[in-house]
């Protein structure tokens, strides 16, 4: 057990009572902050950046430099684990991520394997031990994957799409393929969680991105099902490891996604904390909710607006704040320390 | 009382019962059709051709000649009213619409009035008038605004955007300027909208296409009050004339919503219609909920999708099939047909 076994992160997330609401930014490490700019400028592409260990530690702990966070978590990118499948990942300046072999038919489908996180995603492993060694226990390390609903929509697709009507087309059309796909990649995202664990990361996050395009139905059989399976094969694999599954726009989901067995959930802005915390009950922490439009007011706004979630969420244990959403490009860093220094402040007077 | 008062689409809004289920599709005149491509191409631009009422009406008719469509949508922009007020709209090709004069400060939203429909405006009410001229009682006409939260995002951001930090900034910094800027909208939504029922518009449709960014305590305040106001007003100045709202993202405020007196809701395909209806009761029809992304998979693929839609719903009164979004370009005007013919085809049999 060390220290940071005992940190408020983590307590929070096994619903243990914390002197104050613990924080972290989801994209905290990111273009809002110049050093992150320089860091990203030196490595020369996005790419370079996440596959290089030194320089995916230098960014991860940039913002914990800054801000009083109380979480770190690994930079990365989600498609990492279908590149190392083999389908070729690359990044076309201004239109994001892109694959030079996507998934065309059941034969691409049926020839995927599940990659050894410790061969072909080792820089990932690598940087996540090292990330650890250079934190000093200052603060817990969470992992990341990406869901495989979110995965299989990128490697059908090739590239991002406002519907993923491709993927969706395959889920109707050839619902056994499709969930042949998803299981390969629910054992590879399980795998490649459970190696970051092992290499050092105190907690496991799942971003299913795209769970929120689908139908009710659709959700439940292509994104939640598969999220089940990931909770269960990394708690099988890595115990003890806390999982939190963030279903972006799934917030008619809440309840199923708790019955996954998952330690938390995140919540968007668009849900009042406290009501989501009726539907869930005590099964689960959660994450969040502030909307990250709000970094751009004021900080006097951005405090009161900090208050009004924790105000929110009430007195009873399993908050940790973040935003609904990624932080954008557009913030003062200043605006980032008024909102963690307001949260710590405020919750701590609870 | 003309032909088209006892049309399908209008008994379904009053929640009555029809010989089958309805349909129009959301953006139903539109890129996907290499008509509409030709009319848009000789128009030269986008705003000549919502602002010319002949093309408005050539467009318009273009998909009743094509498909068994149950209604017409006038072909307009949402941003018409922002531009009666004087903030200048223009295309930028590739990036959507922009304003010359966005909203800078609380005196250029005092200086606002409320546009006389008739004079500025003049070219949609003579753009329904025409349509109305050249449907024959066909079909009835839609026609529609944008809401006040979603013309107020645009006037203070003066362009298209992600999160509307800015507009969301000022509802929270300066509460009572934003009021005072929706209530304009909301007056000036409401004549124009009384103006199109006047010009002979059979149904009225208003666009709340960001409400589903806010907070829950942001939606009621900014977007849903508004909403009620616009309706209430609708009803006093145009009687009897239906009115849909369509909230996007906002499933989770379908109640209140329905409790704004408005005649029917659209709704996404991110909830069961089943469920929608339960929730609201008979309060309201609703209009949706196929997924636009179901159109790129095959017709049978689309005619099994649509049934589950139907079935969903069940066999009670009130239901207008549609999209849960617009339709996309890339869809081939056969699977619109398809569509249409299995919606009339299997509700038929209901």
């Amino acid at each position: 057990m060390t220290i940071t076994a005992d940190h408020r992160f983590l307590r929070a997330l096994r619903r243990e009572s914390v002197d104050m609401t613990p924080i972290w930014i989801m994209r905290q490490a990111g273009r809002y902050l110049p050093e992150y700019r320089a860091t990203r400028a030196r490595a020369g592409s996005f790419l370079a950046l996440a596959q290089t260990p030194e320089l995916a530690c230098e960014v991860t702990l940039q913002p914990l430099q800054r801000f009083a966070l109380d979480a770190a978590i690994l930079f990365s990118d989600i498609l990492t684990v279908p590149d190392a499948m083999g389908l070729g990942l690359h990044f076309v300046d201004g239109e994001g991520p892109k694959f030079a072999r996507p998934l065309r038919s059941r034969a691409d489908i049926e020839r995927l394997g599940v990659p050894d996180p410790e061969s072909s995603l080792r820089y990932v492993t690598d940087a996540v031990r090292l990330i650890r060694h250079e934190l000093h226990d200052r603060a817990p390390l969470i992992g990341f994957a990406g869901s495989p609903w979110t995965l299989a929509c990128y490697m059908i697709e090739g590239e991002g799409s406002a519907s993923f009507a491709r993927a969706k087309a395959l889920a109707l059309e050839d619902p056994s393929a499709m969930q042949h796909l998803l299981d390969t990649l629910a054992r590879s995202v399980a795998a490649y969680l459970a190696a970051q664990a092992a290499a050092g990361a105190q907690a496991l996050m799942v971003f299913d991105t795209w769970g929120g395009l689908l139908t009710p139905m659709m959700f439940r059989e292509f994104s939640l099902r598969w999220l089940g399976k990931v909770v269960e094969q990394v708690q099988a694999q890595a115990p003890g490891i806390p999982v939190i599954l963030f279903s972006k726009g799934a917030n008619a989901h809440l309840e199923a996604l708790a019955d996954t067995g998952c330690d938390a959930l995140g919540v968007d802005w668009t849900i009042d904390i406290g009501a989501a915390r009726a539907r869930v009950g005590d099964r689960v922490a959660l994450q969040g909710n502030l909307d990250p439009a709000v970094l751009a007011a004021s900080p006097e706004t951005i405090r009161t607006q900090a208050r009004a979630v924790l105000d929110a969420y009430g007195p009873h244990p399993g908050h940790i704040f973040n935003l609904g959403h990624g932080i954008t490009p557009d913030i003062p860093p200043e605006h980032v320390a008024a909102l963690v220094e307001a949260v710590h402040d405020l919750s701590r007077r609870i």
